[in-house]
């Protein structure tokens, strides 16, 4: 067993090693973005950092670190302990500095990095692996955070009414879409959500915007022309910048005249999510409500399997997922999905893929209570654009 | 030691379990942007991912992988071999796929998830962390890369244009720049330079425009009013969506009339750009470069050191660094930069800092040749504008 339990009563300090502009515990740990992997840990209840010069004066004046440290009066210290090269830093810093302070144990989360955890292990430090959530009560949004969620959803529905001009402006032309003169691709549509997502102070990260059967494979963003008469998937999921939350709202267009099986196919995703919307509530089972969506495509005669290429079609991906920090969070709304609890936040994003006829889905977002689930997405549902 | 090191004659194939979006070693191994932490690996010279079925369309099309395996095809094999919760996924799986095809040992790179290797070890795995770079041709570009790079720098000095025209357009009032009606605010700024970046098909990534004592501190990205009078720092580090490669250019900005003490600093930090970008060739040691500059302007007058609070001020980073699909990465040229090697795609940007004065940095980017450098970014230095 190569996992050094701590043995101390207390549980052990936590220390962490990542940038916090891209991990989101790390953020929520330290309430400050900063774009490269720094140094951070706990003592006693305070939270402690190690930056570097860049970064010192802004974390000191702008953070929840109750002490910041400069990381250029920690490298003589380590190599004066005998570290070399990469050795020095993270991991030589962090054994000197552990080691002045009286720490000889930390827990880690998962994603620590494992060149830097087995340099520690070899300099004598203990580290227990925390497993599951670092700090589980990032699932429980309080009001705040749910503010910056919806301004995230804002941002998507501002994207969506951009699309929307576009796509009502469009004129038919054979088998093309035409808009301003030119034939309207997914390329120009992205360009336009990601400004309208500037515009609301967010980044819209690759939104997706897949026609056809490219709308088939649910993480293609889509490329080239979109035509008329095709189902269009749009799922955008913006991070705010000023908080770091996210949005993450779909809708589904059509140009045009929608056959029967479309229309079909379409008022049967959309029935699903409304019905999806009203059973999130705390300690109703994720799992069934992921089933009786899957229960109610099979009774609307739209089953789950792979075609005879081997893909997947139908409803193949999870119901949902928490949102916040990261797009994709617990918990998980699947045929594993747990008993909800109160104050989650999650997606409800039904959706059905058959190539040759379409894809489709609906996403929006609510936070979990005791009673009616609270919307924290809002955005008309109208698909049929004429 | 915990690191069981592998035994056999060849070095152990590679095991990486990354999210592509994010992570530059998981993209550049397989060339495909994967949202979600997949597995990958190398057998006998192949590569090969296990991703879900959400993506396993996408990336059998799609990507650099010679196998793809089906998520879902294994997660059955490692609960029968007793993996549970959430030791299935990923451990599991990684286990029962080697397993399957005869490895026993795997090389994984230093940001590996520690809770995964702790729990392969655990599985009976050998793992050997490599220690520095995984791709160490990531740092020669190509000339592909170096394109790419220069459609980063495009949209830089999209973003620098976007925020002339404003400053040109500004008025001053008192002690605040007036655009369109209302204050100039870095906010506004940021927002033009977002949508410049967006119509070149790129993504912004929080630039920094930084006034006053505000730029001293080279990682504030700046909030609030911009004055006249004042230094103005605007760094812009695009990422191309289509590509993941950035650019990376700094310039400075004054609207009003510059004291000769601000007409110093620019003129000092210019030359000392200059100078540098031409000493960009293969061979040359950075280190040198570096300390080149801070000779400069120590003999121009401004001394590196820390004020009366303890906060650094003149030139406390590093001279430059590499970039490409990440903003930072090897080389450093600072004080333990190494030899210069073709190929090499590096930020040449020095800068000085002294609050009350202001900050001013000037960055562009060089390719290492064994002659004369590539200049891959574009921009003039027009900094006073009236």
């Amino acid at each position: 067993m190569v996992v050094r339990k701590a043995k101390a009563p207390n549980s052990p300090e936590l220390l962490l090693f990542a940038a916090s502009e891209t991990d989101a515990d790390a953020y929520y740990f330290g309430q400050v973005f900063v774009p490269d992997s720094f140094i951070a840990f706990s003592q006693e209840g305070k939270r402690v950092a190690v930056v570097n010069q860049l970064e010192y004066s802004r974390v000191r004046k702008d953070s929840a670190y109750d002490e910041v440290l400069a990381l250029e009066d920690w490298l003589p210290v380590a190599r004066s302990k005998g570290a070399k090269g990469a050795a020095v830093f993270p991991a030589g810093v962090i054994a000197a500095v552990a080691s002045a302070r009286g720490i000889d144990r930390f827990c880690i989360p998962e994603n620590f990095p494992a060149g830097v955890a087995f340099q520690l292990l070899e300099l004598g430090l203990y580290l227990e692996p925390v497993s599951g959530a670092l700090f589980p009560e990032r699932e429980r949004k309080d009001d705040n955070e749910a503010k910056a969620i919806r301004q995230g959803n804002a941002a998507s529905a501002a994207g969506f009414r951009a699309f929307e001009k576009m796509l009502r402006a469009a004129k038919i032309d054979g088998n093309r879409l035409v808009f301003e003169g030119r034939p309207l691709t997914s390329e120009r549509v992205r360009q336009q959500i990601e400004i309208a997502c500037v515009e609301r102070g967010a980044q819209a990260l690759n939104p997706i915007v897949a026609g056809g059967d490219q709308a088939c494979d649910p993480h293609c963003r889509g490329s080239g022309l979109l035509r008329p008469h095709e189902l269009i998937i749009v799922d955008i999921f913006p991070r705010v910048t000023a908080t770091g939350y996210h949005g993450d709202m779909t809708r589904t267009y059509l140009k045009g005249r929608p056959s029967e099986a479309q229309k079909g196919l379409v008022q049967t995703v959309l029935d699903a999510e409304q019905w999806a919307l009203g059973e999130h509530r705390a300690g109703k089972s994720g799992r069934k409500i992921y089933e009786g969506v899957q229960q109610r495509f099979v009774d609307a005669g739209y089953e789950t399997h792979r075609d005879t290429a081997g893909n997947p079609v139908g409803f193949f991906h999870g119901l949902g997922h928490g949102l916040g920090l990261e797009v994709h969070e617990a918990p998980r709304v699947n045929r594993q999905g747990e008993r909800l609890r109160k104050g989650q936040v999650i997606t409800v994003e039904p959706g059905l893929y058959y190539p040759g006829l379409g894809g489709c889905r609906f996403e929006d977002v609510v936070r979990v209570t005791n009673g009616d689930p609270e919307m924290l997405s809002k955005h008309p549902y109208r698909w049929h654009i004429r």
